[in-house]
């Protein structure tokens, strides 16, 4: 018997932008939802897998804008669905300034290879 | 002419939990995809719209669970997509602890009816 593939994804945010409770839940929703339709388009299986197991979440730090984009070159490397959000620039923050990395869902092994390292928020 | 429909969502918290905001913004985030699937499914051109004018998403404040219970209530009642979050209990909280309830995508006009007099979290 085959062992199950574990699913989960994974929110990078930025903690050097100082942004309230709210803004950054709202930030990470975004990348969330983004990155998640990018799964569903591409890889419909592993969307329906990790809806299947609960559709794990975890949100972990990046320390800057060269930060997150490392880590989505990496994401793209691996083939990972993932999701750079920009921020609209009504509140808060500048127009156009990255906050948060939505990568996956995808298999937690993959995943890990580019967040693995990182801490949880 | 027409004006144009104003859509947006909105992710009610409960601020009584304690939760951090790591913790937080993931629940927010199975709120606003829990919703925006439902928006999805049974209204494909609100959630079209949505995602046309920039998918907005606010974040509020509830005091509890029967203050979030309540507001579903509304919701359903204006025939509003919405979705209820319970824990899954494995980090910080009990299982089956609600946490937050996200609203829409939908008319700003209908949302508000709802969540109008929340405050930013």
């Amino acid at each position: 018997m085959w062992g199950l593939t574990d699913f989960k994804q994974v929110i990078v945010a930025r903690t050097d932008l100082g942004m309230g409770k709210g803004k950054l839940a709202a930030q990470v929703a975004h990348a969330s939802l983004g990155s998640a339709e990018e799964c569903r388009r591409r890889s419909p299986e592993w969307y329906e897998d990790w809806k299947q197991q609960g559709q794990a979440k975890v949100v972990v730090k990046a320390t800057g804008e060269e930060h997150l984009r490392e880590l989505q070159k990496k994401a793209r490397t691996l083939g990972l669905p993932n999701s750079l959000i920009q921020d609209a620039g009504l509140t808060q923050l500048e127009e156009g300034t990255t906050t948060c990395l939505g990568i996956g869902p995808a298999p937690s092994s993959l995943v890990d290879k580019v967040t693995g390292d990182l801490k949880l928020l």
